[in-house]
């Protein structure tokens, strides 16, 4: 039952230092290009899906070496535009144990994807060949245009019948100084276009100011999901906590709120590769097992299995296929496969 | 008391993707030279002892790179014989955490080993030259051919009073369907002819298919190895048993079997940099040991020793010293060495 | 004006040491994928065309590498099927100067596309979505299973009113000894189903066995090529004459006969990254300018310049688009372009 | 008689694709930060005097690699400035004989020294520590406020008696459209600034507007840099004529203009490397030479085999000491020196 | 309240094998250059003060090579000489899990440091231009005209009311057999000098051989250091005791002794990257503790924290800032900081 | 006709910049273990000889790769005594164009072969096994210990009715000033053991102190060289003259005098590649061309098809095989060996 999935979303460049060193040791880079939209409709790709991204690259040899990455990562492009001169980027330099990873950004505001003038997409068009679209919280955190472009393909979406997935992904450091007040409005606005969410209580708190009587996270999550489900009439609500152990571990679980009620994973420890994109594999998970229609246990099973092999994976973009993940569910860790 | 060891088996080349990217990311690969044989003879080259290598190399620049690479190893190549086309090859993708490590192979049957026309070796000639032979379940595995120069080689070092070692190492996926009763008759050939012998009870049950009311993997072990012992009058039999355990390290301990009495090493935690060919290691050390006339606590915990410290090491191939190893077995990790 | 071309070929993967070492010097290998078809695919597809490769990969990780690197290349893979174990690979060690690169090929008849069963691909819708297909001469070598694929290809693309084009492209080491004899009734096969062939002089004397009194090739050249489109009713014969200088540089000039009448692009002389696939380019301007209606002249200067650009292209599979070539046929080689 | 120079302009952060791949090819890319003023600051320094830049850096990870990167390549720091973001980045990809390198910018305008705002730099300070200024016409043409930082601080140091060195280098994508005429007034005002300045021919007729019936460029420079010379009151004007052959080679002669006669260099053929930043390695040895009262011969020898230098060296900024200079003004290509 | 701190002592070549092969697997080196001096010195300046070395180094490729990696970590080169052909140099091949790391040094008496005559270092002028210098008992165990500059310039410090700091760092392999006894009277001699010294009871018991019935080190530490202490007048005496843990991790606890009382940092576990050099960045944070009036506690903390993060970082050298080491403090691991 | 040939000299490690940047640029070095000794003998079992070397290596990391690397290179280690602790080194900065190669040696005064003690080597012994002697002037240089060593094995190898080789390579750095008078005696002395020697007319000239009227170096060769031939008995002399061209090119002509009589080979013109030890390859050329009786225009023609060879090798040894060198010697550059 393989759907069509589209993504909106910016294209970055990632220009990671090799190993442990930082920028003002090393002197080489390693390139990719990824994003939340590239992340997810790539995934869904490897799931078996058709996955589109709806995005703007610049029309230079960047561009090129962008285009030619999404196509090797299997996503389809017929929703792709250039146009525009710049690509937004990051830095990152691996941490050790002790020193945490660091990202440093290029300017984002001018990429293409984000100076995109309004009549860039035929959302009309793209609305009638997709099945399910998928949008991030740190693309609502761009600008006007932006979040103008998000909502009308939200609209044109769910006009023709389609599902629209939303995950809040609230960055502080893209809203800046009273980032929570400026972004609320933009939140309950997509929430109220959304099908299924990604989130979890520290969302509904901060980003949109809801308030609870409980200390512990786990409460806290229980007593506000289902109000904001209640609240935005959203089917599916997914997520997951995590804890950063001190042995270079990290411990997850995920969650998924649904027909009103609550189902959790296992609580997943494993060794952490490269952390960044590992959250866009969970929300694949989640949306591969509502379109399989899988039991809510298993969804949740292999929306955390499939987070956890993307912690494992070099880059930001999951690489597992359906047989990779269901078989690191049965938790055993193998040997060598030959 | 250095002896003359030879091993009889296919050179592969060993294609690595460098790092933990899928070989659908990467675009270089490190490669090196190995195979079951290379890796005991170059290993107790590295004790002292001379090894050989009876094999089959191509005659062209593949063949000439094993060459230089097998002679940097330290293997004597008196008994390497050029002719064919091929060498066998395998890709290995290095696992992380919750992710295996992952052979692929490409074609091995028409390698110059596994076509090796039937007066290629002088197996009169090299069994007057040598102490002790090495033989691989691997190799056993290969076709007709390979089976026969097998069996010959180990009449001729037996008429010749030397001592046949044989390693079980069952590879379900080398042969095949039906591979148990397959394989059977061709174990029990070898085991007739062999001195030494490297297995644990899971041979003994599947390859030999001999039965245990047991269900512990211990005792399992202690059943059925004095069994084997005693059917087709092996001196020595070693193994291991390991566990995989969650946090990338591994559990390994392991036993000899002689005189009528077992010895089983400390059980080692260890961990894991490059986990194939470790088993040879273990191997090399059991055959050290009994050269030496180590005491049976004194051999098991050598080549437990040993076989920690090739999961340490780059490569296939192990590359300890006897001082190397006999420090490692004294068990408190050190500071820098200067 | 853009046209659907397939091309019929195997994938190899091509395993180059970097630099100038020898393979029994170096410790790494890049790798990538390549093959006459999907260096003409590609190549069409960057200027402007849909480029599909007809082809059979294995099901296995080498097969997912493969299969990304070529949609990386802008290749359609509607037409590839995944089957059986193994990939053609061939390495390859950079000469310098007066030492000669040197390929020395994997086994290659055991490989996915040649041992693909006869009903592996569905020839009849195929040539319902195509305008154009390309074949090799390499291909043609490969062995009966292959060569009644191509020809029942080519059949059904004429049948649909498509075009093929033949590269003779004969490779003394692939057809072994007799091979011009084995050879020649399959080349007469095909050239009496092509349109358009790649070939020159030397073809027709030893592939065709045509005869000349001529001495100098420019006149052999000008004597068969005629000669052979008249008996085979060929619309568009096009090739180079090749002349590798001492100094790092080769002169190559490309010719079209077609009307009854040559045309001779000038004679270029250029520097050499990377001779292996530029013949390719050629083929793909070639086959460029008839797609578009270029002057003969326009289309041997595109084709001649295609294939000068794809000697300093790293890999095989040539990288230029529309406007590289156009502005590479100025000649006048530019500075820094900023 | 060591000087101190201070060169006023933008790092930018080079991020060259290695070898000869493009950027939709490669994976990695080596970084170094460079720019007008940091080559000729550097140059300086390895000459012999104190080399300071004046320019404004982001601060984060890639501001503190920038600055480790200058301190590396000798240069003084007091008159750096810490504040914005962003530094300005460029692609670049090597060509390779009939393929030329090709630059590829990311956002410029936006980056910490095109943003600085009016007090960041103390002008009058700066001025009484220095006794040579240094401006390229590419800083030029940022922006308005760009612009009236350079007039400002060639301003303060012409009134504290310092020098004042000019290079027009007129980049036209740079200035967009109309570029020369929105151009002219700045260069005017500049010239009107400088005492020693790096131009030909080119800059003359088409940035300043000047007419020659001259269609020679030797007889028009003859003709323009005299009334150049004379119309704005300049000391010293230098420059090259750069010719790009064919096989990899450059000529390279270049001209002083001084005290009313022009005295001109050999014209000096060589192999390219790294062609970026070459022009900085002449502008070097032209003010060395002025500095050290060598006779116009020697300066302009001494200039030119700097900048041949340079192109043999990877990098933008040039690397040679005064002696590597006069060895290689003596024109014989030694032997390796031990 | 930024101090002029100096470092003395001898610039060292490190040639790191990468990754984890052994130099007879490897064919490439990474090179940095290190020593006590460096780090020290290096990492004082990252924490904002000013750091010299005073050191010599060879007049060739690699001294020049040396020079500008020096810049390129802070240090400030006044009183760097140059002279001499050699720098002394060592192979690193990095430990994996159960197997050690292992240095192998190259000649180190001939370097230029260890051979500079007398007069090379003007110590009355360094001593007037300097607030505090660093002293090591590597240096002390070089030769005797090592020893003398040693004690000159601690006397020329002392002379002019500086800090003199001395950290004992006792090399068993520097010092030859019956080295105790040989190094006593130096270190006695360079004690009487100092003002803050780095030692734990090891160094109390066997280079100076001072008594203890005590059997726990932490016993031992607490009766020892005090009366070093009074013996030799020390203001400030820190050190640390390190556990090497099984998994990878070393655990270590801080102390310092000062004002007749003792303060003990946390016991702190983690992963170790780089182990050489760690103990360089626990002086620089006591040192820098000490001129900026932190309390014991923080001191301590701050010191035992910046040991940890250079356990993390690539190379011997530390690079953290204050702000990074005061965030290690609070002890949560973060996530990505973006 | 197989000879047992053993070459006399210091193994040096190799330690070159990777591509083209400076010491002061880079950041890791490729390392390789060569010398004239290990050059001459490994080229010579490349050639079908046993090829040996006498020679000393450190026991520690460094002297375990030395050994590993020359096994890989073909060279029989019987000869091979372990002990001191240092190895001589050299730094390889690669030259582009204009800009030499540079050499900068660490120091080689101290390494285990120059301070071999008297008793190092079994002369006698070693003279029973072999047929053949080479030695070279760089070793000459060193010390007088080595220098003593040389004399021996050349006398006790003529006394066993062996032939003595000897490279002059007269190197002006090594011998310091005054140098040519220093190593007169010593090399009279050794000429008068030797039965092949290579040298030219400057050899003669300068370190023999020979006189000559002629200009020319043609001129002076004839006269000079017959001169030496007769004066110290010498069967065969051979040697090159060399120039070095404006565009990255070498030419090369090589002589042999014997029996009274010149031979010289064809003008070679070539691309370099790397020039160290190429003059290795022409001695290897010439003592085979003697070994198997080749006539006196085949073997200088062997020779120099040898040496130019070598210069398109990566590193100091040559790696060509007797068949790579008859193919080269037929002069037309070949296409891609497939």
């Amino acid at each position: 039952m393989a759907k069509r999935i589209a993504a909106f979303g910016e294209v970055m460049m990632r220009l990671q230092v090799p190993g442990y060193e930082l920028l003002s040791q090393a002197s080489s880079l390693n390139y990719s290009f990824s994003g939340t939209g590239v992340n997810v409709s790539s995934a869904l790709a490897r799931l078996g899906h058709t996955g589109y991204l709806i995005s703007r690259l610049p029309t230079n040899a960047v561009g090129d070496a962008a285009e030619s990455y999404l196509r090797k990562l299997g996503i389809s492009q017929s929703f792709i535009v250039r146009g525009g001169n710049y690509l937004g980027m990051y830095f990152l330099e691996n941490g050790f144990g002790a020193r945490p990873s660091r990202v440093t950004y290029s300017n984002r505001q001018e990429s293409s994807f984000n100076t995109a003038p309004e009549s860039t997409y035929n959302f009309a068009d793209i609305a009638k060949n997709i099945d399910i679209v998928h949008f991030c919280g740190i693309t609502l955190a761009m600008n006007d245009n932006v979040r103008r472009h998000m909502k009308d393909l939200a609209r044109a979406v769910k006009a023709h019948g389609g599902t629209v997935v939303f995950d809040c992904n609230y960055r502080p450091g893209h809203w800046g100084e009273g980032g929570y007040t400026k972004a609320k409005p933009h939140y309950e606005e997509m929430l109220q276009l959304a099908d299924i969410v990604m989130m979890n209580e520290k969302d509904a708190m901060f980003t949109l100011g809801m308030h609870t009587d409980q200390i512990e996270s786990q409460e806290q999550l229980m007593e506000l999901i289902p109000a904001v489900a209640r609240q935005y009439q959203i089917s599916v609500i997914a997520g997951t906590h995590r804890n950063i152990n001190g042995d270079n571990t990290h411990s997850l679980r995920g969650f998924i709120y649904k027909d009103q009620s609550f189902t959790f994973s296992k609580m997943l420890t494993f060794s952490i590769y490269d952390r960044i994109g590992a959250g866009d594999a969970y929300t694949s998970g989640i949306v591969h097992g509502e379109i399989q229609g899988f039991s809510p246990e298993k969804t949740v099973g292999f929306a955390a299995a499939a987070g956890m092999l993307a912690h494992t994976i070099v880059g930001d973009t999951p690489m597992s296929s359906e047989s990779d993940i269901l078989r690191a569910m049965t938790e055993a860790v193998g040997d060598v496969e030959r």
